[in-house]
């Protein structure tokens, strides 16, 4: 019974070292034999784990749709190497086997001398296409889109698009979705192909199409895009220029990608990081040094407001009272990232705009009140029942259990309305609302609860 | 021209009010064809903004296949309401328009006498399907699947399928994979309605079958099946039994789904709340209350600890070191969190398994090293020119700006430490490694970092 099993971490490191013993013992149609046993995506796993000697022998065995798949998947040093060392004609052919966004993506990560040799081994028309999808800027709908899609007029039939499709569609990235057009190209409508399937034959498409089309022009940011394909459930996406005129479409995959790619740079940006797209394991050190260490620095400098509010204090005040400010910045950062983060999120999901400012601090008012009164009911109970009445401490007084239960309730309250304001505020004056997450609130509510502490606690003291 | 703009929430607005005015005047005939012109993701969101008076008219004005596509939109509130006025006739037809995965869901969310109402409602057959469906554990595989989709035998040929599709098509959630089976609905292979198109007319299915088949288990976790989609790029998964019977399919959008949740679930978790699923300006004051206010307190009370350690050392070592416990804790927290943040995201998205764990500490050992002595470096400099020069605070010696900056190189690099750690140990005792991000870990960091300030401190201080 064929039945294909999942392949698990071991499994890819096992055929790895099967693969690599055949090319040792020069046994090339058993490699590729082998090779033709498993899906695509796990012979691209496999790939991964087959060590430099044996890449480039490994990687001429394959066809040209193996090929074609198993480079894309190549980082960009491994794929410069692997270019250095095949042919033009091995190249053109792994080329053309290719969709153009994908070739694109490739072109835009190579050096100058790649690129050339990759141009030069394209086809004429090819060559053109890809001179124009690289001149869309690099985060926009253009840069994501391929330009190899299903277009019919009209006036065309069910027939005609069914007997076009069976003869060209090994060459389109998906035959799921027809376009109609005009003759000057301007978008009218679409047709699926589950419309064509179910259809009489001699149907117009014009009769069929649907017409509520939503598209996204070349320039538009393909966040914007990926997002359009998750509220109306897409497969593809039409991109049209200026002019209403079909010049791409953008596919699921591609919107998949870019999804997962957006969230993962803000969870980096909301950790204080910069974003990086290589798996942990194959970062380098220094990249996950460069990526982390001017947040660090910037963020501790930023912190020397708290020491220098603690400085200003600290000689006029009972020392007693240090003794809960790692309670109270700890809760404040907390409490301000919990705000931000929810907020983060929803403004990126589209959930929260920028004018609903209103709305977001009139909720986290109430929320952060209700949390702040909780916390400073319990961190006056703990400093009575543990620091009072347990461990005798003298200098711990209602009067200090009082100062720190305010405190908190104010510091929670404050911290709750910067973490919502702060991702709206960057995000009106164009910045990425992901950096205003919680290392960033931290160190903002930090000063800004030592000085309410310290405050409050020589008016209380006074009484 | 043809030519559908997309919306923004002020058209949505604009657009709820226009139909709640044709509701009003009882023009229902302009209301239906006012509501044909939207895209049916449009109409959803239209229906959002529709207020409570009018929701019930509104409704019960929609055609079936609209009937049951805002209904799912609905929140378990809004269907509640919604059923209990609809009659028999109608809910029954709604429920005919839905997919059998869509009806687990609502049945999964709804009090027992709307459930009795909606069995009693559907056909035998779908009862019966229903009743399956509903044994499978929530976060199951068997949970997210239909059971509509397209089932051949080998010996079937491609003219057989096609006139099949054309006549089912419409009720089942996709034709873009068809599943081979034998008599016993064991799983053979998958035909894509690509390769059913390209096709010769009179080819068995057996001939063009994709045979490398990646399936899932009913009792798979939908996780897990959701990352099959990422990495296998499908667009659905069959689902089979412990016998390799083919049972149901996931589709592609349900995957997303379930991926999206499950990010911003880790997302939620990593800012220490509990994960929610209603849209942000949607959810209560209360809900985000009790979704945040359990772990600030439980981090308020871990908190306790440093406060401990401050509260042994305070008095035995000059006042002048309180003032850069901010910086120290603040730097500690943040290098913790991004080192959890990364793991937490790497062991999601499967790039880091709980294996991997000697490499991960290798490599955080150097990236916090490098990181520490960075950050040392500017603390001592900062400390010096600052503090001691500048601002000529007499009590800020030579040795205290060293035992600063020794203190944060151990800081930064215990940090990194625990962050990559916590997040590993978790998974492995089986808990959810998105609980040990940035809160958690700044709390076990601060205390730890204060110790080694103190005793690094009292050791330089007295030389």
């Amino acid at each position: 019974m064929p039945f294909y099993k999942e392949m698990e971490r071991e499994d890819y490191l096992a055929a790895a070292e099967e693969w690599e013993g055949l090319i040792e013992a020069h046994r090339y149609a058993d490699f590729r034999v082998q090779v033709s046993r498993y899906h695509m995506a796990d012979i691209i796993e496999i790939f991964s784990f087959i060590s430099d000697a044996y890449e480039s022998r490994a990687f001429r065995l394959l066809t040209k749709e193996q090929a074609a798949e198993v480079f894309l998947s190549f980082d960009s040093e491994r794929m410069e190497r692997i270019i250095s060392i095949v042919s033009d004609t091995e190249l053109a052919r792994m080329l053309d086997e290719m969709y153009m966004d994908d070739t694109v993506d490739i072109i835009e990560e190579m050096p100058a001398y790649i690129v050339k040799r990759i141009l030069r081994n394209s086809t004429e028309e090819d060559r053109v296409a890809l001179g124009k999808l690289l001149r869309y800027p690099q985060d926009s709908a253009g840069s994501i889109m391929t330009t190899e899609y299903l277009r019919f007029t009209g006036e065309q039939t069910v027939a005609d698009a069914l007997a076009y499709i069976r003869r060209v569609a090994i060459d389109k990235e998906t035959i799921y979705t027809s376009y109609v057009t005009d003759k000057e190209r301007h978008l009218l409508g679409i047709v699926t192909a589950k419309k064509l399937l179910i259809s009489p034959t001699d149907t117009l498409l014009s009769e069929i199409m649907e017409t509520h089309v939503i598209s996204a022009t070349t320039s538009e940011d393909r966040e914007a895009v990926a997002m359009k394909f998750d509220k109306y459930g897409f497969l593809a996406l039409p991109v049209v220029d200026a002019e209403n005129r079909l010049v791409g479409i953008v596919t699921v995959d591609d919107a998949m990608e870019v999804l997962r790619e957006e969230v993962e740079e803000d969870i980096a940006k909301m950790a204080g990081m910069s974003p990086s797209e290589t798996p942990y394991l194959k970062t380098k050190v220094f990249t996950l040094f460069f990526s982390r260490v001017p947040w660090l620095l910037l963020l501790m400098i930023s912190a020397t407001f708290s020491s220098t509010i603690l400085g200003i204090f600290e000689s006029a005040l009972p020392a007693v009272l240090v003794l809960f400010v790692p309670m109270l910045m700890d809760t404040g950062g907390n409490s301000g990232g919990q705000a931000s983060v929810t907020l983060i999120r929803g403004l990126s999901l589209g959930e929260v705009s920028g004018r609903d400012v209103g709305k977001v601090v009139f909720k986290e008012a109430r929320v952060g009140f209700l949390c702040g009164l909780a916390v400073a009911i319990v961190a006056f109970g703990k400093v009575m029942l543990v620091d009072h009445l347990l461990m005798q401490n003298p200098e711990v007084t209602v009067q200090v259990a009082l100062a720190v239960a305010v405190s908190m309730l104010l510091t929670v309250l404050l911290a709750k309305l910067i973490g919502c304001l702060l991702p709206i505020g960057a995000l009106r004056l164009g910045f990425d609302p992901a950096v205003m997450a919680s290392p960033f609130i931290t160190t903002i509510v930090d000063a800004l609860a030592l000085l309410m502490y310290f405050v409050i606690s020589k008016n209380i003291l006074a009484l």
